[in-house]
Order: C-alpha cells, then sequence, then structure tokens
C-alpha cells in the first residue's frame, strides 16, 4: 500500500492491509515538538504516541525504508492554525526542523470487529469514517489546547458489548470508545453531517458508538494557531509494518 | 501515608495503601525534560509515564495537594550522573527548573496478586523488593540511554500464569513480566545480590519472575551523566490518590 500511495494512489485506508497497524501523523516544528509529546502523554486515549522521529527525519522504526514526505495517501498543510492545502505528496512542505508524530489509528481494530462479525459500515460502504467535533476538551499542555474528536461506528444494540471488550484490548490504539449512543451528549448536532470523513447510514437497532480519534492533534493545531504543521488527510492513515498483535493487551 | 513520610517516616512502600496507584519519581532540568518523556516514549514498559509537572512545580495531577518535594519517604540526588545524597525532604535540593516525572509502579499490582492468593515475598518479609539490572539496553532518546532494571518476585510455578495475567491487566504500572525463570539470561549473575533493595529467598518450586521497574530512569542518569536530578530511592515511592483501578485493562 505504501509503494502504491508513494506512486500517487489517493484513497482512505480503512479496510486496507488487514492484520498491521495504521497511524495517524502530525509533524511540527521541533520548538513545538515537547508540547505535542505531553499532549499525547496528558490524552493518551486520543493521542497515543506510537513513535516520534528525531528533527528533520521522515522515518520511523515502525516501517523501515518507509519515507514519511511520501508514502500516504494524502497530507494536509497547516499554517498558523489554517488549512492551506491538501496535497499527496508532502515533499515540497517537509523542513527540517520538523519532528513527526505516529499516532494509533483506531482502523487497527477494526480487523477485530470484522472477525467477530460485526459489520464496520465505513468499510461496507467503501467510504471514509465519520468523525467529528466534540464538546469535551483535551487536558491542554503547554502551548496545545484543543477539543476531542472522535470517529462513529453504527454498532447492533446487541453487539455493543463486544465492540467495546474487542477494541478496549488496543488502548494503544484509542482502545475501548468514549461513549455509546447519544450525540448529543458530545455536543454533536447531526450525525449525517461529520466534520471529518464521509456519513454513513446507522440502522433501526443500532446504536452510533464513539471512539477517541486521532485526529483531535489537527484540532488542537486549529485551536492553538501551531505556525506549521503537516499532517495526514483524516482517514489517509500511514500503514505501518506492526501487527495488530503487538498493540494488543 | 504521605502525611507520615512528610513528618519523617522512612520506609520501603510495598504493601501500604494497598488499593491506589504508586509512583516512581524522577525530576530533571527542564533542560533535559523532552529526553525523559522521549525516553518513557520509547520505553513504555520500563518507563510509563503518568503524570508530568509543570517546569519548577512540584505537584501532580495524581494527588492534588501533594507536595514531591516532602511526601516520598526517602529521596536520591544526583550530580553528573553520580548519587550525591540520600535524604528524607528534598526541599533544599529542589530548583526551579525542575519537571517531575510520576511513572508507574509494580507495587501497583501487587494488591492483585495478593488478592490472587500468590506470596509477595518482599511484603511478607518485611523488607524492600529485589531490583537488578539487566544486560538489556533500552532504546536511546536523545542524550539518555541506559540499561533495563527490573524487580524480581519468586513464584510458585503453577501461579506464573495467574501472576502475567493479572499483572498484565495493568500496562501503564510495566505490566506483564519481562522474563520468567532465567536470571543470567538477563546478565544477572546471583540473585541474592541485588543492585537495589534487599535479597528475598526464592524456595523450591518457584521460579524468580522479572518485571520492568521504574528504577530504570536511574539507571539512565548514571549512564547518561545526567548533571542534576532528584528522584525517589528504590522501592521509597509517591503514594498517589488514583485507585489501581483506573489503570486496569
Amino acid at each position: 500500500m505504501r509503494k502504491e500511495f508513494r506512486a500517487g494512489l489517493v484513497c482512505p485506508t480503512a479496510g486496507l492491509a488487514p492484520g498491521v497497524t495504521q497511524a495517524n501523523l502530525i509533524a511540527l516544528p521541533r520548538d513545538w515538538a515537547w508540547d505535542m509529546l505531553l499532549y499525547g502523554q496528558r490524552n493518551p486515549q486520543p493521542c497515543p504516541v506510537l513513535d516520534v522521529s528525531d528533527p528533520g527525519v521522515p522515518s520511523t522504526v515502525l516501517a523501515p525504508g518507509a519515507d514519511l514526505r511520501t508514502d500516504l495517501p494524502l497530507y494536509r498543510i497547516w499554517r498558523d492554525g489554517a488549512l492551506v492545502d491538501e496535497v499527496p505528496d508532502a515533499t515540497a512542505a517537509w523542513r527540517d526542523d520538523l519532528v513527526a508524530f505516529l499516532i494509533g489509528c483506531s482502523f487497527t481494530f477494526e480487523t477485530g470487529l470484522l472477525a467477530a462479525g460485526i459489520d464496520v459500515r465505513h468499510v461496507t460502504a467503501g467510504c471514509n469514517v465519520p468523525m467529528y467535533r466534540t464538546n469535551r476538551n483535551c487536558r491542554p499542555a503547554g502551548r496545545l489546547h484543543g477539543e476531542l474528536v472522535v470517529s462513529m461506528r453504527p454498532i447492533p444494540a446487541d453487539r455493543v458489548a463486544d465492540a467495546v471488550r474487542i477494541s478496549a484490548r488496543y488502548p494503544a490504539v484509542h482502545g475501548a470508545p468514549v461513549h455509546v449512543g447519544d450525540p448529543a451528549a458530545l455536543g454533536i448536532p447531526a450525525l449525517d453531517r461529520p466534520d471529518y470523513g464521509d456519513p454513513v447510514e446507522v440502522r433501526p437497532g443500532e446504536l452510533p458508538v464513539f471512539w477517541a480519534c486521532g485526529v483531535t492533534p489537527q484540532a488542537a493545531v486549529v485551536a492553538s494557531a501551531v505556525p506549521y504543521a503537516i499532517t495526514h488527510a483524516p482517514g489517509h492513515m500511514f500503514v505501518t509494518d506492526v501487527p495488530d498483535s503487538r498493540y494488543q493487551v
């Protein structure tokens, strides 16, 4: 998949390369790296840090030989907290002072949900997962602050416990849901208008289940007016070489 | 317990305040804080970071109202990688540029072992847990490097699986053992001469079981010649207000 993305393929990564861990990317100037690493420590459910690069080095122990500037399907470029570009190759936007953080992604435990016979709607529908900003603030760290972002999967009421149990075994990729059933309690006005990704159908007998999402650092980039950042585009993740089992407890 | 330690009581903390989380302390100059936080991210089994203070602020969200300079039973003061003092009160040694890290401690899951009827030898014997430097190096982070330190508990062969299962549920306080049964494979020449703490008897039918230990950052202070640090004395932990269940998965 990394080779195809490097060659120009652009698509969401849910359901691709099942069995290996996927990761969110956020690369920030060195001067902001302490704030980001501490933001991850203080908010481990939305921001579980799987690896941190050395400054300016676009590589990771999670996938030796991969290039973080080219091997994701789609990138977002941010200046002063504003989205300024979306590109399939971030080489021109890369800087020598950037520290790259790879953050766990809930796509990782979808393999376990599917294996248990739980439909993952956005995979079945062939679209991106719906993601929403919430009314819950993360614990600030230095200059970084912002709200929790969640992903949503509709789960049949009689499988909610299974979905919790299965995802809870993967705390490094967001773990158990943060909320079950009531979008309004999270400040989400309408499920059919996600802030990121695509809407999916919630069928009768299903509950919307919300997991912490690795787009949360992008919300912090906006709220905190970070001077410069490169991130993945929501749902367009970095596919690592690490088997899911590494993060199973 | 914190009040008694503040008043001058000095003793190891294993078995005290059962049901709440205990923590290792390492306070480093701000200039070294990035290295330490990254060392924790890269070595989460020995160095699971539970909280990080703001520079110069000797308090923690893990125990509102506590003073990290006085509320541990015994402290170690380090200069240029050498142990220079051991004191029951670190107020005079505190500096405004110190960032305090609280790191998970295996004493936390001993409550679960005891509840399952597994004898915790150092608690029964009323002594400190034995701890050993190993031949395994941690993954370096910036200027920090050093070997893994482990704690050891003798476990009856027919309860080893239970001890693994119970401790594995607490990854934030070192989780499952790193090794079962063979001290030589970890480079430990003699179980009766621990590098820290007290020796305990390993009885016939028992295996020595080794868990990653929060003294590992102190080994890094030595190996990396950190210019200044304040830590807890091994086995003399910070008792938090956080119930063990917070860290159970």
